[in-house]
């Protein structure tokens, strides 16, 4: 799907250490973050430049080590790492958060690193909105923005929120996101108002039940792809956005069509996801085997 | 899509009287009931024998009587027509019952018409287990059954509607009837439970969120229609059925491949359904319209 090798994609995002509990088990200090499920996932379609945070104690680094994610953007600072435990349900639909240490994440203001500062594609991924703002000011040639965003930041901090939609060509969110951001229950009508908010394109994630794109006039519709073991969803959105921006950057293209198969890669990469705990799983998936789980997908939808 | 005439659908299902609120207006004293539902979609497709009961008070005749379908099996009884009321919240997938008067439903044992028993399409819509039964043991000749299910006779009568299940061809049911009839709370694990109870295909219908099928080893899933205004979801799931059931009556075939366009007519037909009160759009709905949102769907599912 390339012609040439993609260019990089600048990333910001968090790192944190989880834990994490799931009727499957439990995982504990393992590695997790929006940034973290991001760069792991995206970095194999295309390269990864990473703007992050971490504390004295972050003793992760051969996790992140990975042929197509540079690290230079990731500062490490006096205190300790993001931490967050979280408990999901037998429904696995359902999180309970045991609990959420902030440390450097709390005084974090990102710095692009020169090397990155020319790169035309920015992933800002769910840190604070003030932090995403940061970032695209430091990066004068951006012409391809997409935004991932979290409830937290819709009550915390909506106006720069808006400015950060307003500045994005791609904003992907979940139903109920979209909903409290726009106070529309109507899924549809929540995505023509985040539409008209400013991205050309808005991805809207529905867990297992997949995800639909308002492009322009037309929709897409792309079911969630059956699992027979959910063992840790976490991180299955920052993984989505990944197979997403990910395919866009490696193909080259930012046409309506391209939107549709960049979500098709988004699926197939967060299903990959939830096979395991943290980046077990995506960390040694390959393309072959993400690209035939795509194919995967052609078939469950194939009508004729 | 159909070579010659389609034979008929004996289809067994209650005929109701509702009163519907939505966050869209209210209904009083409208035409409902599974069957009434069925009937009224699938007759857009295939003829249908309609075996069902009212009650004296029954006059809305006028809305039954259709060209394709045959009024004959609904028997007249003394007393009252079912009636049930329901309010949709605000979040339409809510719904809470405000009365349910059985009247004639009570005590109705259908009895199939003999110009019926000769027909080899039996459709079982949303009546008790025992009346399921007692209609598959009139019809000699059938050899395509289609059941569609309800949690209350999961819990009411697990043991007669095991038996209904065992001896149909396809099960229609949505995602909490799968998880409680199974125990699973993977859908994929219910989808392939159900599977091993009898029917070689499932349907599972998760309403605004689509279908998903279990086809022997093969599964096929689709997105739902996205609407802009769900004015009435009542009837969703037996609309659904009826599209499945008469397009594959139409189509003449049973194979895998059919009943994938089969869960898209369903799902088409389905999405009509919602968009009015009661039968107001099927009834009105030609197959021309039903083709183009199938065709909608197609557009809406497509990738490269």
């Amino acid at each position: 799907m390339a012609n040439k090798a993609p260019e990089p994609i600048v990333l910001v995002g968090t790192i944190g250490i989880d834990t994490v509990i799931t009727p499957f088990g439990k995982a504990e200090n393992v590695l997790g973050g929006s940034g973290t499920y991001f760069a792991v996932a995206a970095s194999i379609l295309a390269p990864v430049n990473f703007v992050s945070v971490v504390g004295e104690d972050f003793d992760q680094w051969p996790e992140l080590e990975r042929e197509n994610i540079d690290l230079e953007g990731v500062a490490r600072l006096k205190g300790k790492t993001f931490r967050w435990g979280g408990q999901y349900r037998e429904n696995i639909n359902l999180r309970d958060t045991l609990f959420t240490e902030l440390g450097v994440n709390e005084k974090f203001a990102p710095v692009v690193p020169e090397s990155y500062r020319g790169c035309r594609t920015v992933c800002l991924a769910n840190v604070d909105p003030p932090a995403q703002l940061n970032v695209l000011d430091s990066m004068p040639n951006a012409d391809f923005v997409v935004s991932d965003t979290m409830n937290f930041w819709i009550k915390q901090d909506p106006d720069t929120l808006q400015e950060v939609i307003r500045r994005s060509d791609v904003l992907i969110l979940n139903d109920d996101e979209a909903r409290q951001l726009t106070g529309k229950l109507n899924l549809l009508e929540a995505l023509e108002s985040v539409h008209r908010l400013g991205p050309s394109t808005v991805v809207l994630k529905k867990g297992e039940h997949g995800a639909i794109l308002a492009l322009g006039e037309d929709f897409f519709a792309i079911p969630g792809y059956p699992l027979r073991r959910v063992v840790d969803p976490t991180g299955a959105g920052d993984t989505f956005a990944a197979g997403f921006v990910g395919y866009l950057q490696r193909a080259g293209f930012r046409d309506p069509e391209s939107m549709r198969s960049a979500a098709v890669y988004g699926s197939a990469m967060a299903s990959f996801c939830c096979e395991d705990f943290s980046i077990r799983r995506i960390r040694t998936l390959t393309l072959k085997e993400l690209q035939e789980r795509v194919e995967a997908f052609r078939e469950l939808v194939r009508f004729a």
